[in-house]
């Protein structure tokens, strides 16, 4: 008796996204994912030593660069990308040369929904970036683009299109995104609301973007995600997400993109060590306390009409204001230019005609 | 065998809030609120024919006032206030004495959370009060007041204090609250995603403000509750929490007040009747396209320290710039004067020695 042979839908955007994964250990994490991520391709990008051999699961398509091959492939540009800090994760991004790309942390797992389910984040990571975002006006029922929602009352029919959506930033359930000095005051708090929406942030609003569970339109605005100068031989770790993520979200302002928040959560298995955050942090601590009215009151000319020129113009802002906070923004803002040289050099055709 | 009294505790702000209801028929809603309303005073906005007698559940301790009482207390004052139209509830919180008001309509009753108890929308409505807000940077645990949350990496500490909650808006299961036109095009959508959210609308960002399940502290911001002049003898309906919520956030931001919406719901029984709204809003559906940009653009001048005084400043801008659009906003113009005249007669010790 021949049995149906099970339908098989082909996964969204399959041929059209990497998965980029930074990471100093064995890739165990990924069996949880096999029925979500084995039909995509990955980028894994090995932190740390080089020398050491980190296995991948069997059954999984993917590319691995060591610190090696970034340096043989980005010669002295290589200096832009950082070390000993996951923040490395960025190089993934440039040397993919697909449209869509979804970062994960490998101490991250599937998470369950409220009715017991395997929440299938990278699915609704793409939900996310394939509809519109609506950034110039709140909609109190969350994403008006979901199944059983809308735009409200006095909702301005103007503004019903949307704008295109650039960044899906997802949540975590269990172990919250804390700074050292939260998880040190709070060592036992888990997260445990599972809270249903997907919400654009507003234009000219900031937030701290976490790298952990985060997608991507490369198209859109892969050249504002550089995650910074961190770890070893930089004074800071632990801020080349939110570093990315105001650079990006001014950007993203500028040029009539969407951010989204929300769904889909993970499961964040481990804290990190707080008392090893604490030293990461400390200056950072005090630093953003300059970077955020920075980025706040950062504005683009409006001859800034790609990711690229926006990203320049923000680098140079970055030196004049933000310089004499620390001579380490000088050199940050000097990585983020050879960081777009980078990028451009890997991604010839992306260039627009003005996007010099 | 004595049975050991059962202790009540005494309900959150029991003699500081005022419930609103407006309402053109018998109060039988009341029974299903008693557990969770009772404790509290009622001011009850009848509106329409004021000869008819409005039946209220026995046991609830109420005021209340009927076109005859607003044409008595206010005389030619009364002129601000809606007839015909649920934008009489204002007229309530300009007679309330109390810091606190939530309003709430007469065809919402109590919601089941996920796990099927009754939601005390009002205790939840206090404690959004009573915490602070958080206009200015987004967390993206949402209110990281609430129990089990807090601000993740990145949120910059300084901001971490957060400040004054003026305005709770709350959300809405089974009958969203749609315009007429979705209501058209979507009659059978019901609202069924409970999302476990409280959260600030950021600095600088306009939302839909609805009246069915609103809760502000009168003392912050009372007097920019206005709900416009709609109804009986006015072009538009439907606007007036939407106009009272424009309003609102300017002037929240404006002072470094914060404005929350998400929980509690409400269970909303009954969609109106599209084609009766459809004539109400269609006004106001090609108007708002004009105020929208109003408002994103309005600023107040910094010596406009107190609510009034920014009130009667907005009034100023509404004639220079929307009067153009339509002569109605003339005549809401000076309402919105006469409004804040009223106010502050029936108000005497609520104004601040700059307050005039």
């Amino acid at each position: 008796m021949a049995s149906p042979s099970p339908v098989t839908p082909t996964p969204l955007l399959k041929d059209e996204l990497d998965i980029v994964i930074p990471t100093i250990r064995n890739l165990d994490f990924l069996e949880m994912w096999r029925p979500f991520f084995q039909p995509y391709h990955l980028i894994i990008v090995q932190d740390g030593d080089p020398s050491k051999v980190i296995n991948v699961p069997q059954g999984f398509d993917y590319e691995l660069y060591n610190r090696n091959d970034i340096n043989r492939i980005l010669g002295p540009k290589a200096s832009c990308i950082s070390f000993k800090d996951s923040a490395c994760r960025c190089f993934g991004y440039m040397v993919s040369k697909k449209k869509y790309i979804f970062t994960i942390d490998d101490d991250c797992f599937v998470a369950k929904d409220p009715t017991g389910n395997d929440i299938n984040a990278l699915e609704q990571h793409i939900k996310n970036l394939l509809s519109p975002s609506t950034p110039y006006f709140f909609n109190t029922l969350y994403d008006p683009y979901r199944e059983g929602a809308d735009f409200v009352r006095g909702y301005p029919f103007s503004l019903r299109e949307g704008v295109p959506t650039a960044v899906s930033h997802g949540l975590w359930l269990n172990i919250p995104d804390y700074d050292a000095p939260t998880q040190l005051v709070k060592p036992r708090e888990r997260n445990t609301r599972f809270v249903d929406a997907v919400l654009t942030i507003p234009k000219g609003t900031l937030f701290p973007m976490c790298g952990m569970n985060l997608a991507f339109d490369r198209e859109l605005i892969g050249p504002a995600m550089y995650f910074g100068l961190m770890g070893d031989g930089q004074p800071i770790g632990r801020y080349d997400d939110m570093w990315a993520g105001w650079c990006m979200k001014v950007i993203c302002d500028h040029l009539g993109l969407g951010v989204k928040t929300g769904l889909p959560y993970i499961w964040h298995s481990k804290a990190s060590n707080p008392f090893v955050n604490l030293k990461k942090e400390y200056k950072g601590i005090y630093w953003q306390e300059e970077l955020i009215p920075f980025f706040q009151a950062a504005t683009l000319p409006k001859e800034c009409t790609t990711v690229q020129s926006c990203y320049k113009e923000l680098s140079k802002q970055v030196k004049a204001k933000l310089g004499k906070v620390d001579d380490y923004f000088n050199k940050l803002a000097d990585a983020m230019l050879t960081w777009i040289e980078a990028w451009d050099e890997l991604n010839p055709s992306a260039q627009l005609p003005n996007g010099k």
